[in-house]
């Protein structure tokens, strides 16, 4: 558990996409996004207020988080004095970058010396169990892409936040690096040892309120043949009780796979459908999430339709349409189970 | 790549079941097991030579391998000496133990001096790549399971041999520790951290001649909710030109988890099928292993027949029967690839 609320770190940022993870925090917990800290160069700005380091710990902020893709991988010279600074300064550090803070001798006696933590999201620091398969209580809705990176984290975020508007019960819980960093907790799954990924995901997603929902970030997609087993993992792992089928329909083959073609909307379903009864008979698809960013607004509203009318579901751009039609088929859904 | 031949300790083994990796070696890599070390109290006995560690070195012996199960899974203080004694004596020492050799400074320091290799087969040794699903030349079989435990090693072993005996080329390929000590090589796949899964199958199962067969032995199921990402992770980067089902019919419930049935060998067939497809869109299941253990003589009959007729496949129990009739509908389907 990261302690909230932060201080967005974002360095000497080369452009403002390198601040993705910052981005994520401000869109989706503006609560926790006290300010921002930039060094000279910094090319992003998240119009939050400029702080120092004095100062955002006087305005409440207790960690400092890295918001920002660094050059090559490592911690510069630069960053290192900085990050050194602000753990004198009393914050605690938190990164999902591949150079681990918990790497660097200075940066742990410093956090030692003044008592504060170093969270490296990239790697658990939780011995998860080997999942058991036992039915949980409460209800559980999992995204599950036609690929990698079609917007699964967005879509699970969208509909947590339309779900909490709407006065529902619900938990977005994180599986990947960025959802950890914006929500402050979560399992790093692609960095899980095998035999514990499922476990872990029954760890995240433990016994809970009836009518509460956990919106599980997905991974992979079950027709990626380098990450399925994530993927895998994550259905039986999850129980879901409901999922959403995410989608880019741009797409000309698996992302990082030239000979591999995306699989149809109806492959998804029903795969994902037979390997999710496995664990949860009740299982249904309730929805269709679709990543329209390369149509133009008019594309869109004609793909989308067509896909509802193929489908016989809601399919919906929760980007440019928001998540209220997911919502509403989730909440349906639940009086559903509850009749 | 573990040295061989073996010198087989068997400790203080409380009985003969401890002893099942010793009595893998024996049986399926006679040629590597050049004798057996037995402490006081022993109970188990390979029925090889028993010898000290310089009448061992002087056979040839390069390895001892650890081939029982210890109590409590700590290398006792007892075995500690011999173990070191062993290092001094020439031998490198290979263990699939839960307490790793590398965890121990004094067998650590034992082997620098004498410059010897400690191998822990439960934790990889290797750097794995992400899986790139790139086509390899060679032929792949997998074993695929309706449950965890029902013989995928044993059938691998099986039809592996029985290539070899009639001129195929063929290499079995373990994914777990027993199958590492027994083969001397392998990935120990339940320990390989979640995106480097599929990346470690393909690095098992590379390139090779148009004609040969790698046997991959399978891990969990599909069905089995705490590890089917294992298993899926196995499909998709072995991309396996065929699979053999194998099954244990006296079942009650998948192992260890007792709310959930065994799925039934349709399922299993259409399952794998449709996952391994995508990877490999000539995958073909060519036949059925039974573990007819708990079964009579008769029973074993009548249940294997009942299934081959229901599969319309050839339904054997290797053990019972050996391996041959699977043998035959692999090499028949390697005649039609050609063709």
């Amino acid at each position: 558990m990261i302690r909230t609320p932060y201080l967005l770190f974002l360095g000497d940022a080369p452009d403002p996409l390198a601040a993705k993870v910052a981005q994520g925090i401000r869109d989706w917990r503006p609560e926790f996004a006290i300010g921002q800290f930039r060094m000279e160069g910094c090319k992003a700005d998240m119009r939050l207020p400029d702080m120092n380091f004095q100062e955002a710990r006087a305005a409440g902020a207790q960690t400092l988080v890295i918001g920002v893709a660094n050059r090559g991988g490592v911690i510069s010279k630069a960053w290192k004095a900085v990050l050194i600074e602000a753990i004198e300064a009393g914050f605690d550090i938190a990164s999902g970058l591949h150079n681990l803070l918990t790497d660097e001798p200075d940066l742990v006696a410093a956090a030692q010396a003044h008592g504060r933590e170093l969270h490296d999201v990239r790697v658990p620091s939780v011995e998860y169990p080997i999942a058991n398969g036992e039915k949980r209580t409460g209800k559980r809705c999992l995204a599950v892409g036609t690929d990698c990176s079609v917007g699964k984290m967005y879509t699970m975020l969208a509909v947590d936040a339309e779900m909490r508007a709407q006065g529902q019960k619900s938990t977005f819980r994180a599986t990947g690096q960025t959802g950890i960093l914006i929500t402050g907790s979560g399992v790093p799954l692609d960095a899980v040892v095998a035999d514990f990924m499922a476990g872990s995901v029954e760890w995240l997603t433990p016994d809970n309120e009836p009518d509460h929902w956990d919106m599980i970030e997905g991974q992979g997609s079950l027709f990626h043949v380098s990450f399925s087993g994530v993927t895998m993992a994550l259905i039986h792992g999850g129980q879901p009780d409901a999922l959403i089928l995410c989608h880019e329909p741009t797409r000309e083959h698996m992302r990082g796979l030239p000979g591999y073609k995306l699989p149809s909307l109806q492959q998804v379903r029903d795969t994902a459908l037979t390997m999710a009864r496995i664990a949860n008979p009740d299982c249904e698809v309730i929805g269709i999430s679709v990543n329209t960013q390369h149509l133009s607004d008019a594309e869109a509203v004609e793909y989308l339709a067509s896909v509802e009318a193929e489908m016989g579901l809601p399919a919906v751009d929760p980007f440019r349409q928001g998540a209220a039609r997911l919502v509403e088929a989730l909440v349906g859904k639940q009086s559903n189970l509850a009749a």
